[in-house]
């Protein structure tokens, strides 16, 4: 199998597995508990907080890292938390989280905006500043790869052009596709950023939320207190430290990684035929993801004749497979039957199946405009 | 080490690791996913879902299950979503993801009532359906075992009741310490009945909440729409699958584990000295939860002790033990300052094992009586 839909999820990397198994063994303790168990336990969520404020570049003495079941429940953390009144103001490229979390704010009387998209997925910066221009904006939302076409906000740039003009804004951005991923400082202007464990060959149900300390939050979760009070449940210690460990993997080998992968993006696009395939994602993308059109055909009909052949792709998010139409790449100037493909790749894939798979997708799209012309 | 605080958590299963192992190996794909890796996982989460439904002899037809990242979090759908207006009315028994919720409920306008304990933890059944037949009652909650003294209240018996008052109020209960352990099967009566992995021998990071399928929830957390719509996020397949399993190895031996930890359970306070210890539970409470005070000393510091000789016991709810002080058991009617110690259990447990605890219980709470005296 080669799986090329790294942005959906992640296969957990087994050395990651292996280090953290022994919060399933004879470390299953609940950190709450007050005995060395508990204790000792607590202190390993302390050592995966201190590291994911590290990978981020950001000071402990100005952020924290709130751990979360997943970026989902960090990116509706932050807009419901900070998104109260006036103006909330995102992105029309958003993951699923934000869009449909913006879509309920509105359900609660706050006002929304969605900013245009650039071609490539990328926000319309000129549009989101004049709307910020506008007033009474007090949430901006945008997310820092899009998860879709692998578009990169400069959401540092905007964070500091958002808060040069008004600094009471409340700046998020969900960092899920960006996180392990590009190399990144967060701004001290970004209030909060959404991570994600299992886009990094860590676990499904472990995420976190990075937040300016002297910001108020509100809980999702009630209850034991958990998580400086923000967020209550029995922390999932092996979930949490699988993160820890895999970040570090990823951060180690950071520009080594982004870099192999950069060349197997570019493997890829110069071995797919031109005129069977048109590419959304251009070059000022993540690496990681390359969006595309099979034109003509469907998405998932591409998807499912190179699944045959032991190649797996995405068509568009996971999160939003049951829309017959991305939204996403509407917002992009793209008609939906395009049949959109989204490969995305790790930094352990080879060369050699880079070049198979694409051989296979040129195959597949030449036989169904074959079937379309007759 | 003999780990006596199994109402904390509990150690996960080696033979459901080894189960679920797979899906963070070769089945780790997304169940969002519409290629076979990703269809196969969906279905495998809708197996999960309908032994669980099964165990609690809940009908697939009434009920739905929708899994959550842990009991907490289900506990706060609960009741965020159903007490919206009117009086919401819960018992002075409750886990802190209730009764802290139940406080935020206050925050946001709604009136809540919290009725009174009887002196094991149980709650004052005539003083709750008092209350509600005073009327405008929207929402009860109530706990099935109570987390610190084991009381078991007849959650069925009252939904019963309580809907014979007034069919359109919403029941829910907090099922975390009964599910899995005490046979049970779900009224339907009950509208929402919370579940939680980590306190059966599967994983941290996994709950459910069980609802009726005609009643309508909002979701905590918006997204890619999972779990029905109510709960988005990627599906913690390797979570919910170690649940299941989990699950399955309880109710093979539901009665068989139940009876033994009875047993257990006798041992120990048969074994304890009388002048030393004052029993909280009584013999009507679950038989997994023992909670007694060291007459006169703290109960720490008799953890600690413990401790030295490996025995591990926890005082009170971890998910309180930032409090000096429970409010579980002051309203029991007990000073808070007279050493509660919670023992609870597993059905792997040695009778040798529980009788060990129980001498080092004697010999610590004897030495902490000679120091006071003096």
């Amino acid at each position: 199998m080669i799986y090329l839909d790294n942005a959906a999820t992640t296969q957990p990397s087994a050395e990651v597995l292996k280090k953290a198994e022994k919060f399933n063994g004879e470390c299953f303790f609940n950190p709450s508990a007050l005995y060395r168990g508990g204790l000792d336990n607590n202190k390993e969520i302390s050592e995966a907080r201190e590291f994911i404020l590290k990978s981020l570049g950001a000071d402990a003495k100005e952020f924290e890292c709130v751990f979360t079941s997943c970026g989902s429940e960090s990116d509706n953390q932050a807009i419901f938390s900070c998104a109260k009144r006036g103006i909330a103001v995102t992105t029309a490229g958003e993951h699923a989280a934000v869009h449909r979390s913006f879509a309920e704010l509105k359900n609660r009387g706050v006002e929304t905006r969605f900013v245009s998209l650039e071609k490539n997925g990328a926000v319309n910066t000129r549009e989101l500043l004049e709307i910020v221009a506008g007033g009474n904006v007090r949430f901006v939302s945008v997310i820092h790869v899009n998860n879709e076409t692998g578009a990169v906000n400069d959401v540092n740039f905007l964070a500091d052009a958002v808060k040069k003009i008004d600094k009471k804004i409340v700046f998020h951005s969900d960092g899920v596709q960006a996180y392990g991923k590009l190399p990144f400082r967060l701004s001290p202007n970004i209030d909060l950023y959404s991570v994600s464990a299992h886009k990094i060959n860590a676990l499904k149900g472990t995420g976190a939320l990075i937040k300016r300390k002297n910001l108020a939050l509100t809980p999702l979760i009630y209850g034991g207190g958990q998580e400086y009070g923000l967020r209550s449940g029995t922390e999932n210690v092996f979930g949490i430290k699988a993160f820890e460990y895999a970040a570090q993997e990823k951060y180690e080998n950071l520009e080594t990684y982004c870099e192999k992968v950069r060349g197997l993006n570019e493997r890829m696009r110069n071995a797919l035929d031109g005129e069977l395939f048109d590419f959304i994602s251009d070059e000022k993308c993540s690496p990681y993801i390359l969006s595309l059109s099979a034109k003509g055909a469907k998405g998932e009909v591409v998807m499912h004749m190179l699944e045959e052949f032991g190649v797996i792709v995405g068509n568009g998010s996971a999160c939003s497979s049951k829309n017959r139409f991305s939204r996403v790449i509407e917002a992009c100037g793209r008609k939906n039957d395009d049949g959109v493909i989204r490969i995305s790749f790790n930094p352990y894939l080879t060369e050699f199946e880079v070049l198979f798979a694409a051989e296979k997708l040129n195959e597949c799209a030449a036989k169904l405009a074959k079937i379309i012309k007759k």
